[in-house]
């Protein structure tokens, strides 16, 4: 049910083109997939979505844990009818947010109680409830429950976290009974080494339909990212989708590729959108600016996105200046558009055996001057 | 370019069903327009405008003027092009907004002077100015520079605004220039029958291709609108397109098309739908109420927008208390289509002789009864 089939693979570096197989349809990698949080991604409708051609979304265990609950996303048919989203979609665990938003009461092995940072009632998550939950809304792949370190915890509480993680993986293993549910194990070890090896044969003891790439994008330096990927690129499974969690920018997204990962999340497009900031080619481009206030050209010429192909850059700055809603949709459309149009032209860059060339992110201009 | 055509009549009242041609298309009426304030209708795409086959919207001249600026607009190359909507367009002549909105500095024959509410700059207003204005933005229809009091105005002052709107209409007209642009006058006098009388007398001098009734929605009860509107009745110009300002609730609408009312406006839809009420039948629904927490039903069953084919009213319950963007998309979106199916569902009863039966506003339960 959750074939991986890899049909290109870039001669000079350990890019690949595959398809990932789910019961909601295939996922064409490298694939850049949007967030939606709470079971929406922010301000963007799901035709909105398809006519960007996104394939696949993320949505929030912890999120949707507090609001609805899984009874009631799995009381009305399970959260792609809830969602209106009939393509894949993909859960976290919940672990990043439990330690990053949450206010921690208390963790041991067993699991981890927390404040709802709703209403300070106390939840409690253990990796049996995380796949309980995850199993209740039913999205296509549920990820293990982990615990994510920030960047500025120490080697042993690192290490801890490990071991911590590497036990709770087998006991997700043996709670997830969805059949039509893929689960997806986690590496962590952060930015030792040591601990990331010994990190990914841990997983790798389980026979998993995916594997991802954790505790990145917690406060670290973009050059400790790459690192990161670089470091487990020998080590990864070949014939499963390998996602890093979490990442989303240009840069990022060609490094990781070329390093042989398929699938990527970030919040970015979305919140930059939210705040008036496009994304165009490599850089950001703040729309509040003066200098639009009178620009009639499309935003992003090169891109054939609703916001692109009908309103122009002063109408943009002119909804974003006053606070209109419509500003706000518009440049999420755009933005998560520019990303998954990005993973496209990689897509077709590995294609036609072009990737190291048009794509190397070590060659910084390459990408800016690059049409996609 | 203006014709209007009258295709149906009711047998037994003054409605009536007739198609009205502008240099962007034709608008077949009784029909409600959605407002688009500032060249955005808050929310909406033009492409989810399109879907819910909204034909003609309206733009607030007032608000365009402060922000950007009709420079702005017509250097884009009109309102149309600015905010991607290919379809007939409005412009209100500002009247209104100065009367309610602004802090008006002085007030005499000459126009009017008045704080900008945004950033207290001091504008002036004249019926030439106003009508510059609206030949710059473009639309298909501008509408004549009116003073507009409130309901609590004594007769006198209405008189006073009467005298100076029928003196500023003939300005209007003589600066209005622009052969691809309709101008409607606009009728005014309050509650006082022989003032409205005096007023629409006034404007049928001027032979102009649309009338529309202003000073309602003011703060008077319904029933004041209801009986304005009928007072006028026998007044009404037969072969033009009658527009009725900023009314836009179910049994008001019935009732003014009863009474032979064309078009209608009102910020009611969206401005319900972004604090989470839908329009459903004739009540108003609010949903954050947790009734709708496990209501897994379509928000209408009746309505064929994208947000009840698509979604649940769980959904949109859960969107609303999660202060999400997307649910004030969405019922605002299905507030829009409701009225715009009303007035559809209100034409084909008149095509089919059936308007005072199924409509008859004095029938309250009729129209609540009714499938539309």
């Amino acid at each position: 049910m959750f074939d991986f089939e890899i049909h290109y693979r870039c001669p000079h570096t350990s890019a690949r083109v595959a398809s990932f197989s789910t019961p909601h349809g295939k996922v064409n990698t490298p694939q850049f997939m949007p967030v939606g949080t709470l079971g929406t991604v922010k301000g963007v409708t799901s035709s909105q979505l398809e006519e960007i051609n996104a394939q696949m979304i993320l949505a929030n265990t912890y999120h949707l844990h507090l609001q609805p609950g899984e009874s009631i996303v799995k009381e009305s048919g399970g959260l792609h009818h809830f969602m209106n989203w009939n393509k894949p979609i993909l859960t976290d665990s919940g672990g990043y947010q439990v330690f990053s938003l949450g206010k921690l009461n208390k963790i041991d092995d067993g699991g981890v109680s927390f404040k709802n940072h709703r209403d300070g009632s106390n939840i409690e998550l253990t990796p049996e409830k995380a796949m309980q939950i995850q199993m209740d809304l039913g999205a296509d792949v549920a990820m293990a429950f982990d615990q994510c370190p920030p960047y500025s915890a120490t080697k042993s509480e690192v290490e801890n976290a490990c071991r911590r993680t590497h036990d709770w993986l087998g006991r997700c293993v043996t709670a997830h009974t969805k059949s039509d549910q893929a689960l997806f194990g986690i590496v962590q070890g952060g930015c030792f080494p040591d601990l990331r090896e010994e990190s990914i044969k841990s997983v790798l003891n389980f026979d998993l339909p995916g594997i991802a790439i954790g505790g990145v994008s917690v406060g670290e330096p973009s050059s400790e990212i790459n690192k990161i990927v670089r470091f487990l690129k020998p080590f990864l499974p070949a014939k499963v989708p390998r996602y890093l969690m979490g990442i989303g920018t240009i840069p990022e997204m060609a490094m990781a590729v070329a390093n042989g990962i398929d699938l990527f999340d970030c919040v970015l497009p979305t919140r930059l959108g939210r705040h008036g900031t496009a994304l165009v080619r490599d850089e950001r481009w703040n729309l509040r600016n003066a200098r639009f206030r009178n620009d009639y050209q499309p935003l992003d010429t090169s891109c054939l996105c609703e916001t692109c192909l009908y309103y122009s850059r002063a109408y943009l700055h002119h909804l974003i200046r006053n606070e209109e809603l419509l500003g706000l949709t518009l440049l999420s459309i755009h933005n998560l558009s520019h990303l998954i149009r990005f993973s496209r032209s990689m897509t077709i860059a590995i294609k036609e055996s072009c990737f190291s060339e048009d794509f190397a992110p070590w060659q910084k201009d390459s990408i800016a001057r690059h049409t996609w």
